[in-house]
């Protein structure tokens, strides 16, 4: 699936290059100003996947888990519940089909953000077609050297054992990074001029082929000290998940108190990541080493989304081995890889949302060189309200999208009542359920519980542009990326830390976990309390902020010009 | 209460004046750079105050419920339960030491922000010592304004029931705000020039008169849309809370769930009306219109906090006619006024966070002055890293406060425990507990436990300040102006929602609240875990940040010359 979707990225937007060059002829510039079309083509997209996806999955999940693990007494996955089967679509909906559209957007847009900034640099003008291309060949080597890193995995060490999955799976990361880093040098020293010119922002600036090796490869690290970040934190083999299965002792109250705190805290170092990547690539090497400091994040796509895919396809894989009645050998074996797949799933909503705070950056400056803004100063009215009232944008998305999952559950729980009471048999076994209802539920609501959230994004920029002008839709950019990346992150990995607390009690593997359980007791049920409260917060709000700070972004950069010509109508007339 | 910390705050920045005259004589601007040290002293008391006396009160408050009600079923405020006179003592230096030091804070440095701006306009240049004195005549005004209101409540509208107590406090309030626009309506036509300037940054600004009236009167206006927001949704009068009661029906999972999403939700409308206040005062006289409008918001202070005092001072009561073994019917009344108590409370908060942001912001203002920056770019990576960092420290801040809350609380429910186990004939009220130990145990957390919290504050600005310089630390006061607000808006409100929604599943008033209650039925149990996540948000953690986001500007605001100077380190020798 990694290499499907790089590759597939990869090729359309070369083919959307050739197509539109065929009609554009020697206009760099206008070529990758259409090209700014297909990131938001991209993004729309990953609307849809994300935030739909998430609210499918959750709507799903908790419906199914309320009325038969709660109310009847059935095990997960059992296909007595109605819900089951939209349980297990709803994994694929939202954590492959939400997931995979999320990284491919960031993708599109951090490829586009960088051409055209390039294509108004001194390689447009040049038309220097290989350094142009730059951009496009980092992500190609990417590809080249994930598939390299899959051989370490599948000839070099070879997997003996179940425990042995998840280190593997996190080697794999580390040796593509490594590989990369290699190939980040080459390019930059093969491919680019040994010096150029930018535009930063109506200013030349001077840069060398070694500025954007470091840009691009301070990206890749960065990437994986947020992937690590997000793995300590929501694992249950490091002590603040295991703080926070201790505190279900005292009841769900301190289990809640003490998972929002790991959330709050866990968003530190990811945070100082992403600000040395910020400082050293846009230093060095202004929007542009942004740009490319996104696409380094993103180069090892194919092996993080391989490692993040792993995750709901074991779990479906166990739902599969549940549902047709399997030896409990099976559902184990499952199980034992659902658990890597935790983890390593976790790593890739980091990424995720590292990768939407570079890229939308990246974004923000090729909007704010397309609207021809030379300085956003805080210390204008204008941008300074933009910045406060964009700050406040995830929380509104986020009160949305959480009370969209909430909604649906409803629906949900009252499909599966419904045919538990009407249809005869079912608890007993002897009679099927109706699938194919719970599964029309999930998708009617989700694409109708998607218009409020989906309004926000997209309407939010067209109204700041339209009435109040180009700075103070800066200053919303600016202000939605700096909050919502924060929330995003908390939200995910409280979400995280819960889920495998409750796993860390379930599974009872140490001295301390088993005072805690078994399955059942207080503390267990304030942990189950702790992760049905993360559901939403972990795989609807929370990733869904990724799509909000790009989206916005990149449907600023494409309305640009119509903005700085004819915006801010308010301030005009008034 | 109000009244005495107004005048108070008035009389000592007055005489401090007086002083620092004699010794300045007419060096006006150096006389009031001085005075900034006041805002500082203030400030430093509020974290004491605000930050310590949050930790105090429910370290208390959740041991003396976890062992009381919980463990042993004896009810709240019972004498036989060691920590209730330390919870009693608690309700005191949280929600009356704490809010009025964190308000007085607010007060003293809105009132030197507003001094430093004006002595470097051209009041100052031509000695105008009236106009100059027009932030002092507007709190004065304000002072007789809340005397005039008082008589409302206390001769004109005459309380004869219980139930009307609540709308009459509210009155109170508007009254006060109506009675005062036409106040700063006569001191900005009386004592201000008709026409001045002002500096703007490097640039001179003309100002007349009644834009003044209108900075002052928009932020007092703003303060009471606040209010009234905090009021519709934590009351559960109205339907959020009665929403989120609903929700309690599911368990306490979907009850966390709406609780946060209701916190998220009610950002909205004082993002709004703060955004409209700064556009409105920045774009009419620039930050000193900020910092009059933040005296506006605050020139109401006295009725304001009498309605907010109101609240811990009739549960005090209520705790002390329990202990003392009253009748009942002095309990139920008792509890009728803290329920009235409870909503304006609420109020006095969302004017806390919302004059914490407006003086914030003209401290922000103060400080970029007198560091002698032009502009506060975003486009800049020194900026920038300073904004998303800073917008992280209300998280960083929030987690440490939050986990002091949990290890203090731990402390006390041992001792508690301890006494409960260890003294014979407790639990049977015929021996005494030791209050005065759990007493010292909450005053010796939270004296200990702040330091972490109050390190961050105090560091933050000096760290970013001497080492990357004034451009970033100015992008860390924006971003975390910008995030803090929401997350103290967010946190208190949610908490604020899930006690009432408690509440009102214990009174049972309407149809609705009977089939959710009694006290002790599933829903009312689910209320009470929300209940107990609620506490450390609304009274340690939210409200905090308003100290978090104030003192860091006027920190930043004091020692702005020497960053200025010797500043950048980091930038300088790399």
């Amino acid at each position: 699936m990694g290499f499907l979707l790089s590759a597939n990225g990869l090729l359309v937007l070369y083919i959307t290059i050739i197509l539109f060059k065929l009609y554009y002829g020697d206009d760099w510039e206008g070529l990758y100003e259409s090209i700014t079309g297909y990131g938001l083509g991209g993004s729309s997209m990953a609307l849809f996947g994300r935030v739909g996806g998430g609210i499918y999955t959750k709507a799903a999940d908790v419906g199914a888990d309320l009325v038969g693990k709660v109310e009847r007494n059935i095990p997960e996955d059992d296909p007595r519940n109605p819900a089951v089967i939209a349980d297990n679509v709803g994994d694929n909906v939202g954590d492959i089909a939400g997931m995979g559209s999320d990284l491919f957007g960031s993708y599109a847009e951090s490829s586009c953000a960088a051409l055209f900034v390039a294509s108004i640099s001194s390689f447009g003008i040049s038309h220097d077609y290989t350094a142009m291309s730059f951009p496009l060949i980092i992500s190609s080597v990417g590809i080249v050297v994930c598939l390299v890193t899959t051989l370490f995995a599948t000839d070099l060490f070879e997997i003996k054992d179940v425990s042995e999955i998840e280190p593997s799976l996190k080697r794999q990361l580390v040796v593509s990074t490594i590989l990369m880093t290699v190939g980040i040098a080459m390019v930059s020293f093969f491919a680019l001029p040994s010096e150029f010119t930018l535009f930063n922002f109506g200013t030349e600036k001077a840069v060398k082929n070694w500025h954007l090796f470091f840009c691009v490869s301070i990206g890749l690290w960065a990437g994986l000290v947020i992937g690590y970040t997000t793995e300590y934190y929501t694992s249950n083999a490091y002590s603040p998940v295991q703080d926070v299965a201790d505190s279900c002792r005292t009841g769900a109250a301190t289990n809640v108190i003490f998972g929002l705190a790991l959330g709050y805290k866990s968003v530190i170092i990811p945070i100082f990541a992403i600000a040395i990547a910020i400082y050293v690539s846009f230093s060095l090497a202004a929007m542009y080493g942004i740009a490319v400091a996104a696409l380094g994040m993103l180069s090892t796509i194919a092996t993080g989304l391989a490692i993040d895919a792993y995750g709901p396809i074991s779990d479906n894989a166990g739902g599969i081995a549940e549902m047709a009645g399997m030896s409990h050998k099976i559902r184990e074996r499952t199980d034992a890889l659902d658990a890597a797949g935790n983890t390593t799933a976790a790593i890739g909503k980091g990424f995720a949302i590292g990768s939407a705070a570079l890229v939308s950056l990246a974004l923000f400056g090729a909007f704010v060189s397309r609207a021809g803004i030379k300085t956003v100063d805080v210390l204008t009215p204008k941008v300074f309200i933009g910045l406060i009232v964009g700050a406040m944008l995830p929380y509104w998305f986020s009160a949305m999208t959480m009370k969209s999952v909430g909604s649906a559950a409803l629906k949900m729980v009252e499909e599966v009542r419904r045919q538990f009471n009407t249809i005869p048999g079912l608890m007993e076994g002897r009679a099927k359920p109706d699938y194919a209802n719970c599964v029309k539920i999930s998708t009617d609501a989700s694409l109708r519980e998607m218009i409020p959230p989906g309004a926000l994004v997209m309407l939010t920029p067209l109204i700041a542009g339209t009435l109040f002008g180009v700075e103070t839709l800066a200053g919303v950019l600016a202000g939605s990326l700096v909050s919502g990346v924060q929330v995003a992150i908390s939200a995910s990995n409280t979400g995280g830390a819960w889920d495998n607390a409750k796993k860390y009690i379930e599974a009872g593997a140490s001295e301390h976990a088993k005072t805690l359980g078994p399955k059942g007791s207080d503390a267990h049920k304030a942990a189950v309390i702790g992760d049905t409260i993360g559901d939403p917060l972990k795989d609807t709000s929370g990733p869904s902020l990724n799509i909000l700070i790009k989206l916005m972004a990149v449907e600023s950069l494409v309305f640009a010009p119509f903005f700085a010509a004819h915006g801010g109508l308010l301030f005009k007339y008034l």
